[in-house]
């Protein structure tokens, strides 16, 4: 059959990680942890993980695609697992090679479900390294990959915040690159490895909001960048409850309006696991940036109680907002093949569009 | 006159700081500074800071008092500035006299407008050190000053987190005399030393987050301290907002329902600067578990263009969000006086009960 939706139509899911790897990823990466506490300066090499095309299907078949399938969402852009990442783990071999082998993975199930899902890369950061590593990463995924993004780390430190704010030049290698590659960063840090901070909870929450004020307030950033966009996760963690605080903010500090600041930017994906969190962010945010994303399967896998569906089920959060439909198709996919440019010739490519 | 509202009708601001001291508390501060700048051990003594009652009046006639006039609310908690505590500069012996020079203020302005102040108090918190000088402040502030609360760091080193999480017995003194004096904390942090941090912004928020995973995710520390009340001030951080992901991740901890958590615990303020954010957090969290609170004059100092009111004017928000007037009521004093459960005999004496 060759029946195409009308491409306005599609529902893309903006923001999936693979957290259904199958355990050899995980082995790997317990041997780098064994040879870190050995030697901190440890050199590693790539190495080999043996995990086989039906391994995959499986990983994915029963999780990740019946839930596309259940939900009825058509595509997933497509991670590694994000707490998974652990930048602050090891040296910057450390992180090239896991990030190397878990882009790999994500590169095969867009091959082997090139409708499905569509790559966005790990970067290898790692806190004490410049971003040559990631940048050339970047580049690999991009041009040889095909992926259409990436997602960047504000703390590979993983709580301690030891980089610089995401306006210092520290950042602009990555960026420049993006620029190049037109390609946009979602701002996602890994697990906190700080007693204070919960992964999923506070620390996830938390570096939302602490990325949206160093935007917010960065003086020439999007002067040097013109083309530069990030998506902020998590509905923007506390930033559109608090958007009447950050407005008054942004006035005191005399900058811009904020939805001005945020307009070719800024985006908040739809990651609110309860119909009246989404309604505030579709009430608040500008409708042009906000991205349709579940996040599924993720932090929180269970069934609501008071619903009896699925927390992150959240196309059933959108679709039962109080918005008319050219607002839902600009949410689950038109603003989306906006902001990654890249997307669009992929789809064409496997036939969507 | 001898005028006596319904106590029921009162209206609490539960969160209001000193923001607007004479200049001469300043300097006193800077003092410090120096004195800890040529020897961080410096040991200080407490001295004298020379401000009469004409200039406490200047201070607050204008400006807190004129608020609550133009408002229409009736009494505010008063404590000293949230964001000059500074817990991470100097010394136990800094934050010692320091301390006690600003709540001595706040009970002078409690003396001067008894039926308009009433004293919450700031500690002496230190990053290195234990909670001993908080306990006998605490102690002083309550049973010598009438004060009926006060506020916890939950992060004294400003922004690098150091101390333990706030179910940690570090902090079961201070717990335990709280407990004694049946008074509650609100917790709230002060200014940020850490480069990623925005005082305001993204710190306050990040740690009202932080402080109610703490809180919930507690195994003991409610059973210990059974009666113990704290409030998360700032309309409880991102968490209303991502009350769908919080109670999500409760299940998955096996933790009772949040509702069941917060109930005798934990209290959001409605410090939210704008309609729609208080109008979530009335619609998400038990109306018993919030209080009024405009912590005017503080961090958003400015108009809305959108309304013409000032942004941290949320008597307007609470009047105007869809709850009946006995909702209204339990939020604008009758949960606060449950809370504060010490406030009822301050009220009574001042003639205001």
């Amino acid at each position: 059959m060759n029946y195409k939706k009308n491409p306005d139509q599609l529902i893309i899911d903006c923001h999936g990680h693979y957290t259904t790897a199958p355990s050899e990823l995980g082995e790997y990466r317990e041997q780098q942890k064994v040879d870190i506490k050995r030697d901190p300066l440890f050199e590693h090499v790539k190495g080999v993980i043996d995990i086989s095309d039906d391994q995959i299907r499986d990983s994915i078949e029963n999780a990740q695609l019946k839930m596309q399938r259940e939900r009825g969402t058509d595509l997933t852009l497509f991670s590694p697992r994000a707490s998974w990442m652990g930048h602050h783990i090891g040296n910057q071999t450390t992180s090239k090679y896991w990030t190397m082998h878990c882009n790999d993975l994500i590169y095969r199930i867009t091959q082997l479900y090139p409708k499905n899902f569509i790559g966005v890369a790990q970067l290898p950061q790692s806190p004490k390294a410049n971003l040559k590593a990631s940048v050339a990463e970047l580049e690999r995924c991009v041009t040889e990959l095909g992926f259409v993004g990436c997602n960047l780390n504000p703390d590979p430190s993983g709580g301690y915040w030891s980089s610089p704010r995401l306006d210092d030049k520290y950042w602009y290698p990555i960026y420049e690159k993006m620029s190049e590659l037109k390609v946009p960063a979602m701002i996602h840090v890994s697990a906190s490895c700080h007693h204070c901070f919960d992964t999923t909870g506070s620390h996830y929450l938390g570096a939302d909001t602490t990325a949206f004020q160093h935007f917010m307030s960065a003086v020439t950033l999007f002067k040097d960048f013109p083309e530069l966009k990030f998506i902020i996760p998590h509905g923007g963690g506390a930033v559109p409850y608090h958007w009447g605080r950050f407005r008054g903010l942004a006035e005191m500090q005399k900058i811009p309006p904020l939805e001005e600041v945020i307009l070719k930017h800024i985006y908040f994906d739809t990651c609110v696991y309860h119909q009246k969190g989404i309604d505030l962010l579709m009430n608040v945010i500008p409708i042009e940036n906000i991205l349709f994303a579940s996040e599924m399967i993720g932090a929180v896998r269970g069934i609501d109680p008071q619903t009896g569906n699925y927390f992150d089920d959240t196309k059933r959060y959108v679709d039962d907002c109080n918005l008319n439909n050219e607002q839902k198709q600009k949410i689950f996919s038109i603003n989306t093949r906006k902001v990654f440019s890249r997307l669009d010739s992929i789809l064409q490519k496997v036939d969507l569009l």
